[in-house]
């Protein structure tokens, strides 16, 4: 489970008291979500998702987190709108944390990816990116190059023990990676969702009906989210790629966006680059989790075999997925 | 049905792609509303509510009724959520009207009214009037005393071919009201629903959880606002006064925002109002709405008595509800 603070009583119903939805009925935690406490507050006129933000969440960081959601809930976009006190304030403190309440989104998560479902993300990944060009502020990919180099840096040492050989296949991909990323200007960028998993798309039914937890969001090239989402749904349990996912997500992207020449070329390399990245945040908190965690790390080996898979035949890929 | 303009094919699909919700995949035609043509626009990404707004809306009122529903929706009220287009637009021209698209609330109408539905109009009621303590924008009751003296005027000269006595009655009850209607300082002032009827909320099982149609919103007394709530949901379908469900939508009403002294001593005389104001707009549809209309006009003899009660039987109602 993931609710690391509790909030005493009186607190929690001074803190409801302070906004327009009426009186609390029910507060339960909710297990789901790795970095930060959440729950599901339920009040007079509705449920919502009371937000407590732990260490990870930077204080000055969140005011973007909320004025992304609410931008994006004002397009259309299915996700969480920010609700705002009486007084119209969306961030307050609330049990030594900062906290917020958004709005409770229908479905859940599917356990059976479909290329069905695959094509909805990549519809909504697209609605998304275009619903975001003209939202003005930005914030760096702090899991970019030099975050992977950072990462590398504090795994190596603990990197052999977890699999014989993977200490030296991060350096060589991060050169790699170093010498071929695309520089800025070479694609288009914008703000990406850049952690668009299983776990953070709701549907109902058939229907995609929610993106949830923008806690990642940063400026990058809009087709590296892309990449991130061909690595998190286009793999079988058993991580064998499957082509046909990834070719209905990106036809059901390039349907709403279409994808430059350049992004298409560039796209094996974000393939690779977005593998690293998760290999190397999951191999940090495979190698750095202390003892009684309340969060279960997640298999970091999972990400090595999608890396290999990309270095080696994704060179290949363009012409059958995109 | 209540669909009064068509769209044509290729003036709809220019409309959507404005939008970053995606494709479009059906519209509907919505049959409930009078007012107005309502559509389900369902999208790549979800269901949508479009309107177009028909002669009865002042093309410069729109903008006070988006932001009024921007306001509530962001305090986390369960109202529509204006959506902006991807340049931040809400407000278009579509098939020679204005349009707007709005999200669509899941839930339906409840038929069979008990006071546990009353209590939760009471409870969000009073919730709405909180949430837009701060609302800054104004809008004039067109239909409060001055409204009524020209509809009556209006209507004079059919009201005993509707029923013998009508216009007595109501020349009589508007001399009334003029004569005992509180001074504009005298209770607490706020944006009000006015049209809180059961077609505008919706319930899921026996949880309120969606307020609509806020078109007749407009700045007038806070506990008028339960008088045509009071009127619209605490009778039997024999225009019989049910005074359970009253005391349960002013108890819940008073759980979040209590009346004063003074506006439990005018509630009597703000239920006559109410009651007169919606014998007189019906009375008035009913005189002169053309052949062959769409929309069969509502009965104004429900609120004649209902006026006649609250007349009769209003001064000791205080005491029994509130």
């Amino acid at each position: 489970m993931a609710v690391y603070t509790k909030i005493p009583d009186a607190e929690l119903n001074a803190f409801v008291s302070r906004y327009a939805f009426g009186h609390l009925q029910k507060l339960e935690d909710i297990l789901e979500g790795v970095e930060n406490s959440n729950f599901f507050l339920t009040t007079d006129v509705g449920k919502f998702v009371l937000t407590l933000y732990e260490k990870r969440m930077k204080a000055e960081e969140l005011p973007f987190f909320i004025a992304l959601m609410r931008h994006l809930a004002a397009k259309g976009i299915p996700c969480p709108q920010p609700i705002a006190d009486k007084a119209g304030n969306v961030i307050h403190t609330l049990a030594g944390r900062q906290a917020a309440v958004i709005s409770f989104l229908h479905g859940r998560m599917t356990k059976a990816i479909t290329p069905t479902h695959c094509a909805q993300v990549g519809t909504a990944l697209a609605s998304m990116h275009s619903a975001l060009q003209d939202f003005a502020q930005t914030r760096a990919n702090n899991l970019s190059l030099e975050g992977w180099e950072r990462l590398i840096c504090l795994c190596t040492a603990g990197a052999d023990g977890v699999m014989p050989g993977l200490a030296t296949l991060l350096q060589e991909e991060l050169a790699f990676l170093q010498h071929h990323w695309p520089s800025p200007t070479l694609l288009p960028r914008g703000i990406i969702h850049a952690d668009l998993f299983p776990d953070n798309v709701f549907f109902e039914g058939r229907n995609l009906c929610g993106l949830i937890d923008f806690y990642f969001a940063c400026s990058d090239f809009l087709a590296y989210d892309l990449a991130i989402c061909i690595n998190a749904w286009c793999f079988s349990p058993a991580h064998v790629f499957e082509a046909e996912k990834a070719a209905a997500m990106v036809a059901a992207y390039e349907a709403v966006r279409p994808l430059s020449k350049a992004e298409k070329e560039a796209l094996p390399l974000l393939l690779r680059g977005a593998s690293l990245r998760f290999l190397l945040t999951r191999l940090y908190d495979w190698l750095h989790h202390p003892e009684g965690a309340l969060v279960k790390p997640k298999d970091p080996l999972e990400y090595r075999a999608k890396l290999l898979f990309f270095r080696d035949h994704g060179a290949s890929l363009f012409t059958r997925i995109a």
